[in-house]
């Protein structure tokens, strides 16, 4: 694994000297910690990385950041170019006839050209934009710094941050409540997605005459990122409205724009701009489950992914209705993808229940006044469901967890970014389909 | 349906004055929270039934837990009739020839007979038991109906006890630890089970020469049941060894006794021999996962049941061994078992997070301090679960929810017991199954 050799490079330079502020070496589990953090873009953090690490530990971080995005963004897009190979011969034409897609028929160099392309041109408007803000504040080379690393941390779903209390202080900025929101959406939403959103942008340009025919992955994505955006928003706004530790004191305009920078962030970049500690147990449920839900495929968040969610709200619908098939914007679901998904939630339900468990007994016994300091399990879960779909946020408990428990969460963070499937794969062994045909029987459900 | 029109009446029964010890007309909310606790064999309470009811109240709760146990036996019995009339005609008829099931050509009226007859036996059985352990401490009369309330409140899975702190003082008793998961074993495994176990013994008693062919369903909820209960053992053994709050200071024998009789009950039944709210937190997310597994189907139990589960775990190792279709014990599952599947636990996990949610909001605004005092919002997920599951364990706040909560675990209570998928449909209303065929479309997941 890629993944593997870029943590471990990152572990060994974030430990040399000249990477902290004070200039001795690092602790091990801090460094591998931060590294993998940095590489899996989960932004977890064991120190605080503006004023523990030095410019060179933060440039290595940010470069860790930039290449575990990029290279997890240019593998998943890879796999939709296998996966466009097995589409219905037909349906290809009508989507290749509209769309064009480079990444349909250009070779693979041109592929990961148009990615590396596509970051720059969004982290470049998201530095000009934020250097806007943070010159002000910082003066020129301080706020330039700043904004290399914030608008390259959001666009790769990262969450690190400068600020001891991410971005709590510009909580009332319109600039960076809409930057950094834009950067972590066209991030997580996936190569794919917005190379259709830019086909259809140079034929409205262009004024072609031909129908424009969306593919399904870009028709789901898009309806349910939308959903889950407005919902959210709607959600936090209700929920923290009277929280004086979070929004409670905010104006009206204030209280809607930091529920709609959470309601992004959230669901998998992981900056924050009100303290999550403080927010209200319902307000932690609702997170919780955003993180879980996380982004798209082939973008660079994590989560089990809008897609997957999609099809399991299907199958239910089509159990409902009667129906033996899921159908998705008037196409058939095929199998084999509906038990991919299941084993995707199953796969990952297990894994942030077991690793919860797991550290839930190692901090039991080997610091039984961990949870006597009025620490729950729910914010384990909190940590382990944030680590495995890559997200960042913290109820503030991971740097006084056990070193086991670190390693658990190290554990985490890489299972959830190689993908829950990849991993239970490789436990697993090699095994061969089978291939004998056995008779159809039924048992009871529910 | 009939369910609410018996929690209807024992309500009304229960709010009598005849039916409290103190002799005053009843709450409404305390009797409606018992009567429907009660015919859906979940066994939350929110007074202490011992204490709280009269011998007449307590009469009315046995006998909703009967009707409310049978009927539910019943009803998802005939279903399975019904899914047997589907089967595939070659092997319905191997089974017929080795099992010579009455409930296949049966009436529904020996399908009944059958059932309470099954009931009664077990039900006998277990009076029989426990009045031996319970007439030594508490005489005759006394020992007669604990013994009788208590057979019939564990073969339900109900999970109510007269006394008010469960089995806690009979952790050490052989008899109690042995009567008592056995009948909710028996009474969570199913009918169908129960009969095809019962024809085996007579296969063999009469030294038939046929080779014994076991339904699909048998050897599902057989092998998946006795994993659980073996691991649910051991790791409660494991976790809560040390804790002087539960195990930590009984006998080896002790620690393995109660950790068996917690892994029985955990599932579905809701009694306990330890103090739930002083389990580790570890143990506390055990229990809660083995109570949203619960039993099998057409049992007394809840929960999404051992089949669902196997399903879910099946489609996991198809995905990863590369396979297409999910098979267990040679026989492939159809799609549409596959989707109700996903659909059971998609549903359900949806109502445990909504109802959580809205409890926890609801309690932070009518009943700030609620949290205050040390609640977390993981006891009331755990509360939440316990009533989905028609379980009944508690950590002990169902009592001190405010009123809107506690209609709320009714509400989940309810749905919980007639099923998630028949909530659902009644919400979304009529539908009818689409005719139309769409082309398929694949897109990425995980
Ligand atoms: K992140
Ligand atoms: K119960």
């Amino acid at each position: 694994m890629g993944f593997l050799a870029v943590i471990t490079v990152g572990t060994l330079l974030l430990m040399l000297p000249f990477a902290t502020n004070d200039g001795s070496w690092n602790n091990p589990l801090v460094a591998l910690f931060t590294s993998t953090s940095a590489v899996c873009v989960t932004g977890l953090i064991v120190v605080d990385t503006g004023s523990y690490f030095s410019f060179w530990g933060q440039l290595i971080i940010l470069l860790l950041i930039q290449v575990g995005g990029l290279g997890y963004m240019t593998t998943t897009t890879f796999l939709i170019l296998l996966l466009g190979r097995r589409f219905d011969l037909r349906q290809k034409l009508a989507i290749q006839e509209s769309f064009d897609r480079p990444f349909l028929h250009g070779n693979s160099q041109t592929l990961i050209r148009s990615i590396i392309a596509t970051t720059l041109i969004f982290e470049i408007f998201g530095i000009i934009l934020m250097f806007n803000v943070f010159s002000q504040k910082y003066g020129t080379s301080q706020g330039l710094w700043l904004a290399i690393f914030h608008s390259i941390s959001a666009w790769n779903n990262a969450g690190f941050s400068l600020f001891p209390d991410s971005l709590m202080n510009f909580y009332d900025s319109w600039i960076i409540n809409f930057t950094v929101p834009l950067l972590i959406i066209f991030g997580g939403i996936g190569y794919q997605v917005i190379m259709e959103l830019y086909m259809t942008i140079v034929h409205f340009v262009t004024n072609k005459q031909e129908r424009l025919v969306f593919s399904l992955n870009f028709k789901v994505v898009i309806s349910t990122t939308a959903i889950l955006l407005i919902a959210g928003t709607l959600i936090f706004f209700i929920i923290e409205y009277a929280n004086p530790d979070t929004f409670g004191n905010l104006s009206f305009e204030g209280k809607l724009l930091t529920a709609w920078f959470q309601s992004v962030t959230t669901r998998t970049a992981g900056f924050n701009s009100i303290d999550i500690g403080k927010m209200t147990f319902a307000g932690l449920f609702l997170t919780m489950g955003f993180m879980f839900i996380g982004a798209s495929p082939s973008g660079t968040g994590g989560g089990i992914k809008t897609t997957t969610l999609r099809i399991l709200f299907n199958c239910t619908r089509s159990v409902l209705r009667g129906n033996d098939e899921v159908v998705m914007f008037r196409r058939e679901i095929p199998v084999p993808l509906i038990l991919k998904a299941v084993a995707v939630v199953f796969g990952s339900t297990n894994m942030v229940v077991l690793i919860t468990f797991l550290i839930s007994l190692n901090e039991g016994i080997v610091n039984p006044s961990f949870f006597d300091s009025g620490v729950s399990s729910l914010q384990v879960l909190f940590e382990v469901i944030s680590a495995f779909a890559t997200v960042g946020l913290s109820t503030g408990i991971t740097a006084s967890l056990s070193p086991i428990s670190q390693l658990l969460l190290i554990l985490t963070m890489y299972t959830g970014r190689v993908g829950i499937l990849l991993f239970m794969a490789a436990i697993a062994g090699e095994t061969r389909p089978r291939v004998v045909q056995y008779p159809e029987e039924t048992l009871l459900v529910g």
